[in-house]
């Protein structure tokens, strides 16, 4: 199907911010700026006082965990993992998964995510029949916690996932493996997943050096760094590594970041909430690594909103560094978008360019906060909130419009997602 | 006029959160709770799945510079000064500012805020009469830079500003004197501002302790910190002082910040975007220091929306301090709401309380942002953002109800403000 989004406001991939058309041929973008005659779209969406920009693409999640948002916060993380969330998770059951996922998609398409990558389990099967019935694109890696006693049964369905699902939908899902972390996965472990992994030619997805607990634990039991022994294991090895966090990097950690070219996703929010530091993002996006934006889980954030993310990689880092001009807003929006299309590894996405994928997100520009019009990258990234985002086109298909959504039932999730939590927290 | 909100989740002072009603009478906050027989209210509004919370209070902005809004951002301080904002501001004249505060109030309303605080000028009197319009409560105070030849001339205009306005509208305007900063304000010259403000029995609002710049400057030109000769001025000895930022600070200032009941306006967004460093707000809050929100101008924020600016000082101790349990959610609600009344000098505003003043802002907890619902407090400070905020109370008068503004023309603010901004920016 063709469609035309008409006269809209539109941030290009060099930052710049025209009065421009965008056509859609199918899932892809057909072209930008003048319509030609020959083009005849079969919908129009009217883009005026709207800014088009590539849909967000959150590079680090944990979907079905939105059942736990607001349960238990403001607490030192130990007793939080021990008291709170792991017992809350033992009670998960598939359908908690599918709904807290579902709760998950429709947080995303409101605020104008069109691809996730997920880490979470058992039952992501269920997160991919989510994310099919939602029409978002999802990149999905089973967790995968080594020390646990069924940690070989947990790769075998990783393996499972991604013969089932990788490629799946038209292309919307892909499938990377999932060790949760090398706290979690000692070295012999790493070496099986990264076996399994490399097997299939998948990606791995895996929380690397996000507190200092971390290193100093891994210091302590292997007399090395994390990103040091995990390097050994090959784990890096195959067709590509999606890092969550980053937080503790050191000259040896940069160095294998670059050499294995581990793509980055920077967490702003969680390590806020969770005390866990700040992320060297200046130097990380200075060395050329590919940094991204995820919003971790709901009960470290505590939201999937992006544009959050956005805000707070352009606010935090330049007081971190004492330096106004540390990540500016077009910076921090690419790295909401095109980076993290080069994070998941998908090269055809976060772009509005001919030949990208059609996954665009627009946002209406009424209100105080878009008021005077100076700068609309900068009222997106400094001034304005997700509840701007009215339209999201995933894959050439319009999820939502106008805030209509056109693929979920808001209300029932609401229903079943609270039903879901009340089950598992009460 | 008495009223009644029925069935509302209320935010009381202890942080408690249940499902009640408030009773309002004339402008004042009647009763939580049962609703007795006799209380026939001439309006009801119906809470239900809604949260009350007292309307934020801003305890420190430049309203009118909303006009600058997106204008010039990431770039270095002086730069954005001396090549940007002064020369803008220069063009402002009295219909600017008028305009400039109407969008302001536009999105202060738009955003749940009820108070706040303001220091600009020329031309205070256009805030004065922007915030009668619009129905909120203003403390206000004429900015005034000594090292400018006309630096006597603003003290007249804050006496003038005080004896025309403080008190006015039925007691929702409050005037303070407003000495810009101590690098804008020599010793001699702020003996001047004190005593003029202690002669009239009003209150100072005033820049301290901002950058490490500010304290270095002084430093090198009094050999001496600003607190330490600012205190020597006299400035301090008044009714009261409301010091905005406070980012740096040793033991000397915290005792002199103590000595004088010194309140502070803490603007994280602020000082995140011009990367001011981060204010010692745990350390503030441990000694008894009265600790406020504001979100200063919108060139440096970029926007009026408290409930950001709560959020943020939940986020950023934490990450700070390395400490997930600094400044946990309700603390920072209380630093937007409660604290903020007693930052401006107004007792009985800030909380849901019986004899309080009818200032109450309600949220519409519909939406994902909301589920599922299990702590309010904490879904209000790190999911939601300001887009739930439906209805807007102050002083007994409905500004907003159900998203419906009440005292304010949206479509004609944006418009005009717009008008202005381009004769000012272009
Ligand atoms: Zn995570
Ligand atoms: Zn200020």
């Amino acid at each position: 199907m063709k469609m035309l989004i008409k006269n809209v406001t539109a941030v290009l991939p060099d930052g710049s911010t025209p009065v421009t058309n965008i056509m859609i041929d199918k899932n892809k973008i057909a072209g930008i700026g003048e319509v030609p005659e020959d083009f005849r779209p079969a919908k129009v969406i009217d883009g005026t006082n709207h800014l088009a920009i590539p849909g967000f693409v959150n590079a680090h999640t944990h979907a079905s965990m939105t059942l736990l948002r607001s349960y238990a916060d403001d607490m030192a993380l130990m007793d939080w993992l021990n008291k709170e969330i792991w017992p809350a998770e033992a009670k998960m059951n598939d359908e908690d998964i599918y709904w807290g996922a579902m709760l998950a998609m429709l947080e995303m398409v409101r605020t104008g995510t069109t691809t996730y990558a997920d880490m979470y389990g058992p039952w992501m099967e269920r997160v991919a029949e989510a994310t099919i019935d939602a029409g978002l694109r999802g990149v999905l890696s089973r967790g995968i916690i080594g020390v646990a006693p069924d940690g070989e049964q947990k790769i075998q369905e990783n393996a499972d996932l991604f013969r089932q699902f990788n490629g799946a939908a038209d292309g919307r899902l892909k499938v990377m493996f999932g060790p949760h972390a090398p706290y979690t996965c000692p070295p012999k472990f790493l070496e099986k997943v990264a076996a399994a992994a490399q097997d299939l030619g998948a990606e791995i997805h895996i929380h690397m050096h996000e507190t200092m607990d971390e290193i100093n634990g891994s210091l302590k039991e292997y007399g090395e760094r994390p990103f040091t022994w995990v390097e050994k294991t090959g784990l890096f090895d195959g067709k590509g590594t999606l890092a969550a966090h980053c937080v503790h990097l050191d000259d040896s950690d940069f160095a294998i970041l670059k050499k294995h070219n581990i793509r980055v996703a920077h967490n702003p929010g969680s390590n806020m909430k969770l005390a866990s530091g700040v992320a060297p993002v200046p130097r990380l996006l200075q060395e050329g690594i590919v940094t991204a934006l995820g919003t971790d889980g709901t009960s470290s954030n505590n939201n999937l909103d992006m544009l959050e993310e956005v805000n707070l990689a352009a606010m935090l880092h330049k007081v971190n560094e004492a330096d106004p001009l540390a990540v500016p807003a077009f910076t921090a929006l690419q790295m909401g978008t095109e980076f993290g299309g080069k994070a998941v590894g998908i090269e055809d996405i976060g772009r509005l360019e001919k030949g990208y994928k059609a996954d665009i997100t627009l946002l209406n520009m009424q209100g105080p906060a878009w008021c005077p019009r100076n700068n609309p990258v900068s009222l997106l990234v400094y001034s304005a909130n997700a509840s701007s985002v009215d339209t999201v086109i995933v894959d050439g298909n319009v999820l939502m419009e106008k805030n209509e959504l056109k693929t979920l039932d808001e209300e029932r999730i609401l229903f079943e997602a609270q039903r879901c939590a009340d089950r598992i927290t009460k």
